[in-house]
């Protein structure tokens, strides 16, 4: 029986959690689950960073992290929290595959199968911004040599354990030369280490274009903070849909398992929200303590339940999808398929 | 008669600026041309910026500037001539159209018909790179509300001029609120001034997601520089080939049309590069300095040969395409069709 840590969050993300930890406990994974608080309760009863010390406590006791989407307030003073925890956790690797699932659930790219492997602490994302006049404001993009070496020797031992063929960098080194050459230098010396491997570099613009027109082309693809938020967007909405993708967000003592998606609170409350992102987060979770059997019996029963068509309105498409479903639904379906 | 300045670059370049300007001459454009040399040349002849005074003193004098890709050398010390053309001209607008083709050219998106209006001085195009320390390097992203005003402001006209009915914005001002967010608020302040646009905003990790899936949600859409470089070539892509698509850098002063595509030297020298994203770039460029009417003309002569299935080699598809032809040979058939 191992402890997990878990947040509900906000918008949907009560609901997709409930849908979520009910498939697990249907599917008898080994986990004990012990709830915090994060996200817009926390913000709103004044503590800024939408997180309490005893939450922090707990997230760095049980070291395994499921987590649904939160949302930051508006407007000025509040730091992303999702940011913040990545950070302080040190989880440096972020990983996001994207597989389509033609024909069952509708998508323009048949043979899709990508593992976007995203930097997950630096770049951009150092939030390190400031005004320098009235009219002037900059921020800080900042990119380390460790910082590099851990994620792209996480790439290629990524391919290596999943026999992977090929790992692509994408970076926009011929504009910055020092912070993104970095990056790609660092990239060529390790991929030396795995002659197995094939590798390879694209600038970010037209390997961006490549994956979104021919994704095919792409197996493990590497590549700083910023670029691998956008990238693997796009990879995943364009296997099929951003909600169907889960994430693992990996450091060298805790790891944090997630849907990419955010909280969507238009749709909040309504029992109408996917799952499968979270879902997919946990399985990835699963794996990851080693209960892979039970992961395997979840995603086949998940698989199961896309490929007899059930789905949410998210993914329904006329001519695919068999039946409409809730979000609590579509989870006595997967249950059912366990 | 107008003079402009014309520089036929590396790699492809001189073979697909010749099939430009044959084209132009046998549509009767009135245009006088004078021509510099710019790019590997002259680095390699020691200039390390790779452009002589002489030749920014014809740009000047012109004003308006035909170029075809060029190449910077690897390696330390070479700057992105590109990039300093934008900025030293002043060109801070750099506009992409991007438009299916379907049926003649092969694509997933057949009612994509995208404008690109990217900031093209900004953002981390500033250059501002250093080194901290042996094992951590910056980069400088720099957002200035004259800046944004200016780009947005062109948008927005631009999407009165041609009867766009809305004006979507990409930014990441949930991490970067001070920069980005500066973006996002300049875009909110101007929309009021154009009632009758719709506008729009979007997180640019989910936003380039859905223009990769359905471009058809999509009009005019303005960013800051970096992020429009890697969307401009995935919208280009998806609608058919970065090979197809034209653009302009308009400043106050001066303006510059170029191809969005590089200068391929794996291709060079063979005859057999598509001449279309330079031929696109020089129509843009004839509409600029009023000649409507012989713009059009060469643009129906294109679509013409296009929809003829006349293509070169990087579009050509079994089942779509008639005839498989080489540069020049695709330049003829343009002609024919005037
Ligand atoms: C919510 C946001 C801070 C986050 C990010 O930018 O990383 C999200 O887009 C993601 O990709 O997980
Ligand atoms: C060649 C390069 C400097 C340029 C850019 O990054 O802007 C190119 O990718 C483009 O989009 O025109």
């Amino acid at each position: 029986m191992k402890t997990i840590t878990v947040a509900k969050g906000d918008g949907i993300g009560p609901e997709i959690m409930d849908a979520t930890l009910k498939i697990l406990k249907a599917a008898n994974a080994q986990i004990k689950i012990e709830e915090i608080e994060v996200g817009e309760k926390v913000y709103l009863s004044g503590n800024t960073s939408g997180i309490s010390k005893d939450a922090w406590q707990t997230i760095r006791k049980n070291k395994i992290f499921l987590k649904a989407p939160i949302t930051t307030p508006q407007g000025g003073g509040y730091k992303s929290l999702n940011v913040t925890m990545r950070k302080s956790l040190g989880l440096y690797a972020n990983i996001r595959p994207c597989k389509s699932l033609h024909p069952f659930v509708s998508t323009k790219h048949k043979d899709m199968d990508v593992v976007i492997i995203r930097e997950n602490e630096e770049d951009l994302y150092g939030g390190i911004e400031h005004q320098q006049t009235d009219e002037v404001v900059q921020c800080l993009k900042l990119i380390s040599r460790p910082g590099c070496e851990k994620i792209i020797r996480y790439a290629f031992e990524y391919a290596r354990l999943y026999g992977r063929k090929k790992v692509t960098c994408f970076t926009k080194d011929n504009i910055m030369k020092q912070t993104d050459g970095l990056f790609h230098r660092v990239f060529d010396e390790i991929a030396q280490e795995y002659p197995n491997i094939e590798n390879e570099h694209w600038i970010i613009d037209i390997g961006a274009a490549r994956l979104a027109d021919t994704p095919e082309m792409f197996d493990v693809i590497v590549m700083p903070n910023l670029y691998g938020d956008v990238v693997s967007d796009v990879a995943a909405q364009i296997a099929g849909s951003v909600g169907l993708a889960g994430s693992s967000n990996i450091g060298d003592s805790c790891a944090m398992f997630e849907a990419i998606h955010g909280s969507a609170p238009m749709i909040a409350n309504q029992n109408v929200a996917n799952p499968s992102g979270l879902l997919q987060g946990a399985i990835l979770m699963l794996n990851h303590i080693g209960q892979t059997e039970v992961a395997e019996k979840i995603q086949n029963a998940w698989l199961k339940t896309v490929e007899e068509g059930i789905h949410t309105f998210d993914v329904y498409k006329e001519g695919i999808s068999k039946q409409k479903v809730s979000t609590s639904e579509f989870a006595d379906a997967v249950i059912a398929n366990l």
